[in-house]
Formats: structure tokens, C-alpha cells, sequence
């Protein structure tokens, strides 16, 4: 059954960097599913009018279209039931909220000048316009002062490697979906930003190394940088 | 078995409102335990000198003493096996450090003061050299703003938020140890603070009166204020 992935595309269509389609495409990874990759851009919302909305990720398998990271897990969940996918979901839920309302606010300002150079040049307006207005600066200015704000980043990280201390995945002994969200977030910056932004001694640092590897190194191999 | 929980107390010596020691409570009533509650001042390190160290909870149950909020909850698992208190290991650590690392700091500033004054003389004057000391300001300078930050404290609850719009308590379909570390931070300012947290139509707000209206009422009729 054919399966197509709508994902977030940079100027190079190979630049796969949105934090939420990375969620989906660990997930199906996870299930052990294959799925073809769109390149999709900001701009094209007339692309994904198919599906009712504007946003990707967006997953076509087979007849049904399914929107919105969080329901594609819960519908690949459903329909693949093993490997689990979501072991807890509450901490699941938990971290999927506090990556979307504190992570990811704080580190789009890290890096928010470097996506938009990926970006393609409609796109790049469509950026900066809307990005500007959110934080009432110019995208120059917010991530002038990144190396100030590090040190806050890094701390945001704390209770994630509370976890760490104790088991090897926020999973447990093996990756789930907790891990993955993360992780997404994480490739959004590896495939955006040169901006280093775990010390290679931080728990956080070993972490994400093993989960850029999984998958026969999946991240890794995918068009960015060094993390 | 005489069992006996230390517990920090302002000048009331029954108003008793570290979310530490509370965490504890609501850990040895979910395991259906009784504890007599000795209550122990800031100042008074000689009398914790027995357990090794100089911070309160201290259990001692029998012949065993056992320190930290977070050990004395695996203590607890470990001797008393149900109810279950500890139903997520990986979810429920990160809620306590995200509670000791983010919520405290944030939720200090906006009772500080009111702590302070509910302290015994001594207890106030170690209390503010301390405290002020962490801050780099007044009590009177960090409280007097609190008006300003309450939006930003509310809104760290997001990710509370997005787990009980799926099921009642963090635990689940029960409550266990993840809400009470919530609830025990919540009582903290509960015991100390007339300050209103959270408006009336918030879902934390409903949660937190069914946590602590929990065990015959145990939390809501502690000295303190209404919540």
C-alpha cells in the first residue's frame, strides 16, 4: 500500500527539517514502515488542500489521509500496534506539550536567522514576515544574542537528564515516542544550524548521538550539519 | 510500628508547609500509613543531626531513617508494594525535577515573602539572609512584582494542562506520585500565601481541589489559607 509523507522542505528539497515531521517519520521508523517523502514549502499551502488544513506533517496511506503529529502517532499506534509506540502516554503527552510551549520557543531563537537562510526565496518571505511579528524583532537581531541565552537552553534540559541518570532512553531501556519528539526537535536544529548547542560531556549530548544513529542512522545521514 | 515524619513549620508550629514534607504525606497516605508529624524549624539542624544531614522530610519507621523526599518515596514502593505510587518511573522523576528546577524558583518569587512571615523569629532571620542572598534582592523588592509574573507562572502549567484534558490526574484514572509532588508545591503556597494562583476555570485549578480534598481532606485542612 502506498504511503507519502508530506514533510517541511528547505531551499534544497532534500533539507527535511521540521521538528514535527521528524516526530512522524521516527514514529514510522519505529513501526518499521516506509513511507515516501514530499518536499513541501511554507508557501504551498494549496499543495496540502487536500487534507482540510494547511500544516504537515500529513500522512496519505492507502485511502486515508491523517493530520497533526500528535494524531498520526496515535493513528499508527492504533493500527500497528507493536513496537509500542506510546508506552506512557501521559509523560508522552507531557513532553509533546512542553516541547511545543517552552523548547521549542526557546530554541527557535537560537537558530531562527539560519532556517531562514535554508529556506527557498518565497518561503524566506513568508518567514520573515510571519517571524518577525511573533517576536517583534528582526530575525538578525533574535539570534544575535544566542551564545547569551545558551546557558538558559541548556538548563531547560534538566529534567530530562534527571531521567537519563536512571535508564537510557525517556522510553526506558529502548526509544519511544517521548524520545522521538525530542529528537525531532533536536533535527530541526541539526538540519537548519551550524550553532552547537549541547557540550559534548552533557548526558543530553549522548543522548541524542544514539538517536540520531537509530534507524540505520536515519538523522545523521539526512541534509544538515555536524551536531 | 512507631513511625515519626520530621516536617518544617513556621511559627504555628501546625502550620507545616514544605512541599518536600508533603510530597511525603501524601506518599505514606496513598500507602494507607500513619506518620506522627514531629514539626522541625529551619534552624534547628541539631535535631535533624541523628539522619545524617540537615533537611527535612526525615522518616524514621522502626528502626530505619530514611532522608529525601524522593528516596523516601522508593522506600515506600519498595516496602509497601500497593497502591502503586510510583506508576511511571521515567514521567514521574521528570515532574519532580522539573518541579524543584522550574516551578519552585518560579512559584519562590511570588510568596516569598509571605513564607517569611509565617516563620518563628529565628527561622525569618536565616530564612532572608538565605533567601536573599539567592535572589539578589529583598523578599519585599521579589514579592512586589508578583502581580507582573503570575501569567508566566500560570502558563508553565501548559504541559499539566495537555495530560488532564485526557484523564483526570497525572497518574491516570487515580492519583499518584506525580500528582502529589504537584500538589505538595501547591500546598506549599497553599500553607504560607493568600496569593491566588490559578483563576477558577482553569483545569489545574479544578485538579488541584479534588488533590487536595484527597484523604479525607488532608491537604485542605492543614493551616494555611483557602487555595
Amino acid at each position: 500500500m502506498a504511503r507519502t509523507l508530506y514533510e517541511l522542505a528547505g531551499a534544497d528539497p532534500d533539507r527535511r527539517f521540521s521538528p514535527f515531521c521528524w516526530r512522524t517519520r521516527f514514529a514510522l521508523a519505529h513501526k518499521r514502515l516506509d513511507a515516501e517523502g514530499t518536499p513541501w514549502r511554507f508557501t504551498e499551502k494549496d499543495k496540502l488542500a487536500f487534507s482540510g488544513q494547511g500544516l504537515v506533517p500529513v500522512l496519505v496511506d492507502g485511502n486515508e489521509t491523517i493530520t497533526d503529529s500528535w494524531r498520526i502517532a496515535e493513528w499508527l499506534e492504533a493500527k500497528h500496534p507493536t513496537p509500542t509506540l506510546l508506552n506512557s502516554a501521559a509523560f508522552t503527552r507531557f513532553i509533546n506539550a512542553w516541547a511545543d510551549t517552552v523548547l521549542h520557543p526557546a530554541l527557535a531563537r537560537l537558530i531562527v536567522k539560519d532556517i531562514h537562510d535554508c529556506l527557498a526565496p518565497a518561503d524566506q518571505a513568508y518567514f520573515r514576515t510571519t517571524r518577525e511579528a511573533r517576536f517583534g524583532a528582526s530575525l538578525e537581531a533574535v539570534q544575535a544574542t544566542r551564545d547569551a541565552e545558551l546557558p538558559a537552553f541548556r538548563k531547560l534540559f534538566g529534567p530530562v537528564r534527571a531521567v537519563l541518570a536512571t535508564q537510557p532512553w525517556l522510553g526506558g531501556a529502548a526509544p519511544d515516542y517521548t524520545d522521538y519528539i525530542l529528537l525531532g526537535s533536536l533535527q530541526w536544529a541539526r538540519c537548519t544550524s551550524p550553532f552547537r548547542l549541547f557540550a559534548e560531556d552533557d548526558a543530553v549530548f549522548a543522548w541524542r548521538a544514539r538517536g540520531f544513529a537509530l534507524f540505520g542512522g536515519m538523522a545523521t545521514e539526512a541534509v544538515g550539519y555536524p551536531a
